[in-house]
């Protein structure tokens, strides 16, 4: 397996071989840092997702910088973590299958770890396997927010599943999984306002019906980094799960802000390092980064700082670059750093980020959850 | 790293847990005997292309029933093929850049390498990097076929490179690289006869043109799993690069033949191996399989047996499936196969194959290469 990093500490950037997975080390610790000050005096604590880097290494910076813990996805992205340190890791999805519950069970001897239900027959399961090792697993219950994915609908359905919940002798109901997930890519404000302002609404109304019949909502947890400014402003939200912030990627970018420009709250600092391997023609330039170097399932990735070119095709190990007008750039064998479409699949294609500040290779970061479907 | 493999040998199937990459055997080994059946007797040889399947133990199959050797796209892979006691690779890409020509270069001391150029700043690079290892490479002209990648155009351009090649001292002219990548997937015989025939034509050109320059031209390879009937009934076509044919995914499904009815030459073999995780509504089901456990740039993947259900919507760890009718099927904790949209992509996201015959697990193979992007 590839696990050799793939650059040097004290390298110049244009030296490390490609395609690599560079992040800009400045750019990325201004967007780790902006976003606690921009809910800086606010009840919502940030519980950033690690679905998104993958990466222990990172989650102990969020951490340092106030985050209560990370959400994970999978098991196994949760078992990275605790290995790498992390001491608090909420599942925020639904685990399906003796085999991973034992594993969850397990975890939670090492670690503070809550998950996720929305079936009833799902309780039992995951109660079973807490007793089996002996440890108490906080359970949240997902509510659907409106994305029509995972979820039970608000009120009664919630109620009666935080009620079974709260009966099982090796579970505590952990409060709220209320994720909109569908609203983070809305591109006006006004839209996302609208989504967000239903899932207030249906998470408000859950927490005060469980309230109503005696069962306390210790968190009610969702958001991301689309959208987060209208939870945090909200009195329901107690969590915050941005993962992309850390990133940023070509498909955020497009998301308008009040004043109906791109919103650049965060910057781009996740990039594919890619050489130009094939100059055919006069208004064409070939890249060595196709879909097994990034995802396009959100669009083509932009070639950074060169608004001349554009990336129009992926195949499976090249990228077919457009040159609107003459250029004495990309040339065969330039290299180019390329903003993904989407930061979380393109991340999960890697073993190692390639950390540069000032043009050198600063860190060499495993990305230990790659691969971490299970 | 998650190099733990993901089941046991002599598991059931339904004991595996999710999502893993199955290979059923039975339609594997049928679809690998296929090819040379249907090409037996012509003067074609196989090369088939190891980006699909990135495994030597796979390779070394395809081998053993008659195939030359592999091709690869990049050095990485081709690493990984040799490393896996492949004897002969054929890198049908450009390779650009020092540190990757040296790489190149020390690999053809442990086995038979040859690679592509398409620009004549590339010749002096290789010839340089093979003698610094004191190795003679072959050196393929890549000709466009009208893909409109990489590629130099037929005739002239493509002879003078053959010639600058053979004057290198530490290179020989190993032929032409005429793969048409973009007729592949289209959807009736007329149009790929078409494209194919195009290709025929430029390449059957270029090859005239070299040989009246006195120029032996050693190899023409190029076709895929779309196309390669077409070329192996030219008489310009030496060498076939299929690579699809092993596993087959539901866009080369699509692919329409002479009947008019989708082409069944070869059989899904490869799957991604799926739970339901959620089960809110009637009609909807979620799987626990999304866009980090397949790659959707050709489309949703299918659900295998099951023509009631359809995959609508990946997200990252989540796909979502509309039940078309009511189904006792799809139960939370159900298992299911899904084909892949695009099996290299999906491949590539992966460490290990599963390999299953009549419900057991009989096999797994490591995906060496997985990931293999440099």
């Amino acid at each position: 397996m590839t696990t050799r990093p793939p650059a040097e500490i004290g390298m110049k950037l244009e030296e490390v071989d490609t395609p690599a997975l560079v992040v800009e080390l400045d750019a990325f610790e201004r967007n780790l840092r902006r976003l606690p000050e921009r809910i800086a005096g606010r009840k919502v604590r940030l519980r950033p997702h690690a679905k998104t880097h993958k990466c222990p290494v990172i989650a102990l910076q969020q951490i340092a910088l106030g985050a209560v813990g990370v959400c994970c996805q999978k098991v196994s992205e949760a078992e990275a973590m605790v290995h790498g340190g992390v001491p608090d890791v909420l599942i925020s999805n639904e685990i399906v299958g003796a085999p991973k519950l034992r594993r969850l069970a397990a975890l939670a001897r090492a670690a503070r770890i809550a998950t996720c239900v929305d079936d009833i027959s799902q309780v039992a399961a995951l109660d079973t396997a807490a007793r089996a090792f002996d440890v108490t697993l906080s359970v949240l219950v997902e509510v659907n927010m409106g994305g029509d994915r995972c979820g039970v609908e608000p009120g009664e359905p919630a109620l009666r599943l935080a009620e079974t919940i709260g009966r099982a002798s090796h579970l505590k109901f952990g409060g709220l999984q209320a994720y909109h997930g569908s609203a983070q890519h809305l591109r006006t404000p006004a839209e996302r306002r609208a989504a967000i302002n239903q899932a207030i609404e249906r998470a408000g109304r859950t927490r005060a019906l469980l309230e109503a019949n005696g069962i306390a909502c210790p968190v009610v947890t969702g958001a991301g980094t689309g959208t987060f400014m209208l939870e945090a402003a909200s009195d329901v939200y107690d969590e915050l799960q941005c993962g992309s912030y850390v990133f940023m990627d070509a498909d955020y970018g497009r998301n308008l802000g009040e004043d109906g420009a791109p919103n650049h709250d965060f910057e781009h600092s996740l990039f594919v390092w890619a050489t130009v391997m094939s100059r055919p023609t006069d208004d064409r330039a070939i890249l060595d980064a196709g879909l097994k170097a990034l995802s396009v399932d959100s669009g083509m990735p932009l070639l950074h700082g060169f608004e001349e070119a554009e990336y129009t095709r992926a195949s499976d190990e090249h990228g077919k670059v457009l040159l609107k007008r003459p250029t004495n750039r990309l040339r065969i064998g330039d290299k180019i750093k390329l903003v993904p479409g989407h930061c979380d699949p393109t991340v999960n294609l890697y073993d190692w980020y390639v950390g540069v500040r000032n043009g050198r290779v600063e860190a060499l970061w495993p990305i230990t959850a790659r691969g971490a479907l299970v």
